[in-house]
């Protein structure tokens, strides 16, 4: 039987979580395979750490060059996390004719191109499918069973973080701060959650999505990018009177020859599959011109779901190192780009407007709103005040409109004075 | 650039579907395989029929050697349906050294064994993606990027046809004969709707699903199968006061060295991501000792949904011969079975019946219950008379407990006289 020898970049949660999905199920891979995958060289300064893994001291190594220049090693798997000196790791494996495995959404979407690059011009094999999505197997669907559709659309919640607090919140009527520091102390949030509730964390994903869906490179800081730091109960709570419940979603659609995207708390509606996604669950929706609508559901961190995705990326290696087919088909890459990026494009608005309690205040603000040619869905009128001040709130539900319309017809309700403060303004889908 | 050819057995609504996903998707296909795939000939003796693909007349043959035998063809793509003749035209391809994709669960479940062995001999790819689940690619995620997963447990909503019947009964309390008219007559019901709702589809695809999951063959007649045509009004409209929505689910679950499985209606918990699987649409749900929960949702029929998982097959075998690879490693067939098939298990059960309205009934059957060793779960006594008798509803939700021991309970349960009626036994998730 083959033996498949691989170098490990990394032995920290992820780095044990995949070794430890090869220990256990190594019989069900060799089998359905038909190779013996084994993890030969780990790079990896804390050596003495307490693993629940079989890891022999002679494994080790301080010194990367003992991966990629060792040429025994056929694959190496990088899961140092960050985009430097991963990214470099990757390039320097790749131009040593190693198939390179990731769950390096940072460091993918930082350097995506150059990627597909070294790993066309050296004939190897480069794949990331733990980037996005956890333990989901979307990137591998839509590279190969999905390959006779032409993507319409991509939607996803592809963060674990932000969807359990958005839940708690929901559900158990929490503040944001308060689910946070739970979130922290269960481990599901990080002690700095900034890449996580800024939406970062979603706008590498996205990006990442975009290539392989679109064909076209949309770089992270692109992306039109607002986390969930500011949502709260009130927003929560009327989401829920009209029909909603918010979640943090990355979207990519085509409309024409325009791509529109971005990275948005947004209203989704309750009967969508992706509203029932909870806690630290993820999903992927993605509609294709002959498929229709499918979403992919799973967990979208952790160390054995992620395992279990790198590890797939690894099998898809070895397989085709087997049968002496390891390499890929690259596209041409297109003289006339035929996608053109858009920013974030026409949509629906819930909008929440702190208003004077004075006849003709809906009158007026409605007008304004026609006049900047923006439709009126649904609106709803709070009778109690607020700070005992001669104030209401006043909530609606706007037809598209792109979001710099929207700012300008704001700008004009308030300079009028009708109202003292927006107070939210979230994307309905 | 290479072009692939193909043969096509069958040109109904699921072959008119996959023409026109190659059609709609041609220069999506090339440029990302690198391969240019041509439906060359088709068998089919309606020639004249009426479709919007533009087919020419001299692609057209009545005689299927003329595409066995054609050593230019590459794959053959057979959507015949019923299992013969598909089965053996399949067979005959396979010898051939033909690549065979197919839609047809009913053949791919009677005759997997000997599609494998003909494949095996041949050195050549069978694929079926399109006969579980339509347009989902779960076939391909089972084989291919979870493999570094040893399986656990699976269930399905596989029939499009009576989850569209159960969620109309359920949200507009229709009775069953009156969904399942409206039903036919919109096309999503057979003429003769036997095969859909008496769960035999269903049967077929959770046989293909066990042998690719567990690797054991369990023939869909050896599976415990129940249809929908028992649930009533009554029966929904107490799911959901248990807090449950009823759905026909495929499962097979491995219980130590046990393999349970079994088709029948379930009461599924609300939050569970299956309850929110509606109308025509499909999903499967998977658990591995990696990967942790997944759940793959999307058209389960169609003629394009359809088409894009048989184009899939079609795309990765046309790939792989590109690549000079297009065979498979076929697992050696293990000497001793591991997994023994134990019909349906130990499940929780909803069971309603009908009681003598007298002090102690209660009592006396939960006493029984207990004697048989099945705890209860909860209970509702409704107050309500029937038909003016002395006859009351008594609902209960049993623990775990096997169907056969169950039986013997209320058989005992019956002849005592305190119960006229078991009005239904149905499955709790």
């Amino acid at each position: 039987m083959k033996t498949i020898r691989i170098g490990l970049l990394g032995l920290g949660n992820i780095g044990t979580g995949t070794y430890k999905t090869l220990e256990m199920n190594k019989n069900q891979i060799q089998s359905s395979t038909g190779v013996s995958i084994e993890i030969t060289k780990i790079l990896e300064r804390d050596v003495d750490r307490k693993r629940d893994i079989k890891v022999s001291p002679e494994q080790f190594t301080q010194n990367p060059d003992d991966i990629f220049l060792d040429p025994s090693i056929d694959i190496v798997i990088e899961l140092l996390g960050g985009i430097e000196p991963a990214s470099s790791f990757m390039l320097k494996a790749l131009q040593n004719k190693k198939h390179v495995v990731t769950a390096n959404k940072a460091a993918v979407a930082a350097n995506y191109d150059a990627f597909m690059e070294a790993a066309k011009e050296n004939q190897v094999m480069f794949r990331y499918e733990a980037s996005v999505g956890g333990g989901i197997p979307i990137l591998n669907a839509l590279t190969t069973a999905l390959l006779a559709n032409e993507y319409e659309e991509i939607l996803g919640i592809v963060n674990g973080t932000t969807n359990y607090i958005l839940t708690q919140m929901t559900e158990n009527g929490l503040d944001y701060a308060d689910v946070l520091k739970t979130a922290q102390e269960k481990g599901f949030a990080e002690a700095d959650p900034t890449a996580d509730v800024e939406g970062i964390d979603v706008a590498n994903k996205l990006s990442i999505l975009i290539s392989l869906v679109f064909g076209v490179r949309v770089t992270p800081d692109e992306i039109p990018t607002e986390g969930i730091t500011k949502i709260s109960m009130n927003d929560i709570n009327l989401a829920a009177q009209f029909g909603y419940k918010i979640k943090l979603l990355a979207t990519a659609k085509k409309v024409n020859n325009l791509l529109e995207c971005h990275v948005q708390p947004a209203f989704v509606p309750l009967n969508h599959p992706l509203a029932s996604v909870s806690n630290e669950f993820n999903a992927i929706f993605v509609k294709g011109n002959a498929v229709d609508d499918l979403m992919f559901y799973g967990k979208g961190a952790g160390p054995l779901p992620t395992g279990s995705a790198v590890m797939g990326d690894v099998i898809e290696i070895s397989r085709a190192i087997a049968k002496g087919a390891a390499f890929d088909h690259y596209p041409e890459s297109k003289a006339v780009k035929t996608l053109k990026f858009v920013g974030e494009g026409q949509n629906k608005y819930y909008v929440n407007l702190t208003v004077k309690d004075v006849p003709g205040v809906l009158g007026s603000i409605s007008t304004t709103f026609g006049a900047y040619g923006i439709g009126i869905d649904s609106v709803l009128q709070l009778s109690k005040d607020i700070n005992s001040k001669r104030e209401v709130p006043l909530v609606f539900i706007l037809h598209e409109v792109t979001r710099s319309r929207l700012d300008e017809a704001l700008a004009k309700i308030s300079s009028c004075g009708y109202a003292s403060e927006v107070k939210s303004i979230i994307r309905v889908m």
